[in-house]
């Protein structure tokens, strides 16, 4: 399917040329467009596979296209990279704003850098299509990082949805892994429910916390203590030592309150220092350990498997939704059916029936 | 739509009529059951508005049968209910086996009828089916409250999932409002997602607890203390009662750790003794001050309309899954996707596409 923008604009600049040499000429032009795609992403897979970054960079941004033309290439692109994916170690890390999220990617990053390993950082940020300017858009805040030739950094992909967002970067995943990367640090700011999109595309989960007024579970947000594999107490340097100590036995205890994890894993609270690059890799030994440990006991393959399962039924449903919602026929009678609701003329079970006979029967 | 099996019996016995003669016996007798039903459904529905406890069980029971010729009765009930429910107080109960729950239950459910209260009991118990005794099946044990005349207990619906129990309790609600009982009582025991059901049809949470060996917390279901807006420690009496104050106290600061309700309301946290019929009062003063809250501050209407937009969607999307997953082509597929899936030889949003174009194939 062709997008129909483009179609606007060709028509419209060749004005001048009788309507059949305009179509054939279009024709010619698709054939040998076509042809040329192919091996051009061909190409493109070839270079990302020699682990080329601005192939990589380019391949990304074929994913995150919306164009329709695009679709079969970028397809075509995942399933050339798609042996060679699935072959790194996914962390994510989350914090609010003003935790040193950056600082610490960057010191994380370069201390995984020295020890060999391949790195590319990338963004969950559902709300850089609101801001135009994504968590990671400003590639000066790890300086050092951005000048490793081993490092890759990319901004978030941008979308009017997390699910869209979400998506794009567990496709972006796929690629950063087919050029060599084996270690890979997802970033989200934890906005909305972007904390439970990473935590569902990576292994581990790891959460910065800041050293606080005592009191450090108030206002935690819901579910992410849950979620975190390793809360990592930031900027314990100077006089916040004390305090960074403190809230790291506080959550702790905190941690004891959850059931255990069917990782086996028992989550490990740290504290350190990114500005002073302080007991960094310590946090790098925790994460070593977990996949030490659940590479042993099966579970990292099976989170794996659950993960796939899991992106496949959201992706069938949140279709099943859109398509029934966007119905013209249902879309039409909902906010009816609503006020009914509201005014207790009906209930939800008989409002649901109503709305699902309406679209089979158009 | 009739029952498939129905029609079949009615055939065999009637194999020395000739055909003819056959059907138009059918048709009579359909024309004359149908009338005859509309008539019974009509009555049946003012013996429950006349507060008939005799109606409003058969009543329920038609709401709860799977049988496909009760459906339209069922419908029709329904809707003459329908203008004078919405009336009562709904308080949801739930607390692990052991707690009390059937005491507490009891002892609360006399206070209310002291009060001048009409009082029905329910039941959302996902394993009743299974276990073939549901939780309220067993009425002696609330002996005394069984007895009374503006009481109703109803055992939990059977059903093979907890979206169809928690249906047919959500109709049942209806139908007891009708009948006039103003305050509601729906007991859960906590299995699986029904504490998220009966949350989501009432208007007031509360949990029952005992008081443990310290750490009360340690082995709390996931979201429990969220959802509650009041936790009464029972059997707080004799020897117990020094560990019911520590536990009152332990979960008051446990709360603490949560952000601030939408209701604008702060959890409770109570001791009582059911068997001694201690401190009851405090629990239905803390139930009335909530609800003189939320109806001043309009948050008891915002949630039931909630919670009706809620069940509306639900409705709908549980039946969209269900279609979809049950369709011939997708079925036969959809094992095979997995397998790729988890090989690594497709994507979650390949195999999504895949399935969902089979769909619209066929």
């Amino acid at each position: 399917m062709a997008d129909p923008s483009e179609n606007d604009s060709s028509l419209s600049e060749k004005k001048g040329t009788p309507p059949i040499a305009r179509v054939s000429a279009k024709v010619a032009h698709a054939v040998k467009r076509r042809r040329s795609q192919v091996r051009d992403i061909n190409q493109l897979a070839k270079a990302i596979l020699d682990g080329d970054k601005t192939a990589l960079s380019q391949g990304i941004t074929l994913l995150e296209s919306t164009a329709t033309k695009h679709q079969p290439q970028a397809k075509q692109l995942l399933e050339a990279c798609l042996p060679h994916a699935n072959r790194s170690l996914r962390i994510g890390i989350t914090g609010v704003p003003g935790v040193g999220k950056s600082t610490f990617i960057e010191q994380f990053g370069m201390l995984l850098v020295s020890l060999g390993k391949k790195v590319a950082v990338l963004a969950v940020d559902p709300t850089s299509s609101i801001s135009h300017g994504s968590i990671l858009g400003d590639k000066t805040r790890m300086e050092a990082l951005v000048k490793e030739p081993n490092a890759f950094i990319r901004p978030s992909a941008s979308g009017d949805s997390l699910g869209g967002v979400a998506r794009k970067t567990r496709e972006a995943i796929i690629l950063c892994e087919a050029a060599g990367f084996d270690t890979l640090l997802i970033e989200t700011v934890g906005v909305g429910q972007s904390e439970t999109a990473v935590h569902s595309m990576t292994d581990f989960f790891l959460l910065l916390k800041l050293a606080g007024a005592g009191d450090e579970l108030q206002g935690i947000k819901r579910g992410i203590m849950e979620m975190a594999d390793a809360i990592v107490i930031n900027k314990a340097d100077g006089e916040n030592i004390r305090a960074a100590k403190l809230a790291k036995t506080e959550f702790n205890r905190a941690l004891h309150l959850y059931p255990p994890k069917a990782s086996g894993w028992s989550p490990k609270t740290l504290t350190c220092s990114a500005l002073k690059n302080e007991n960094i890799d310590a946090v790098w030994h925790a994460v070593e350990d977990y996949f030490e440990l659940t590479r042993a006991n099966g579970y990292f393959e099976e989170k794996r498997n659950e993960q796939n399962k899991f992106w496949l039924l959201q992706t069938i449903e949140s279709r099943l939704k859109r398509e029934f919602y966007e119905h013209p026929s249902v879309k039409s009678e909902f906010e009816k059916q609503l006020a009914l609701l509201e005014a207790g003329e009906t209930t939800p079970f008989q409002a649901a029936e109503t709305l699902l006979r309406l679209r089979n029967s158009s």
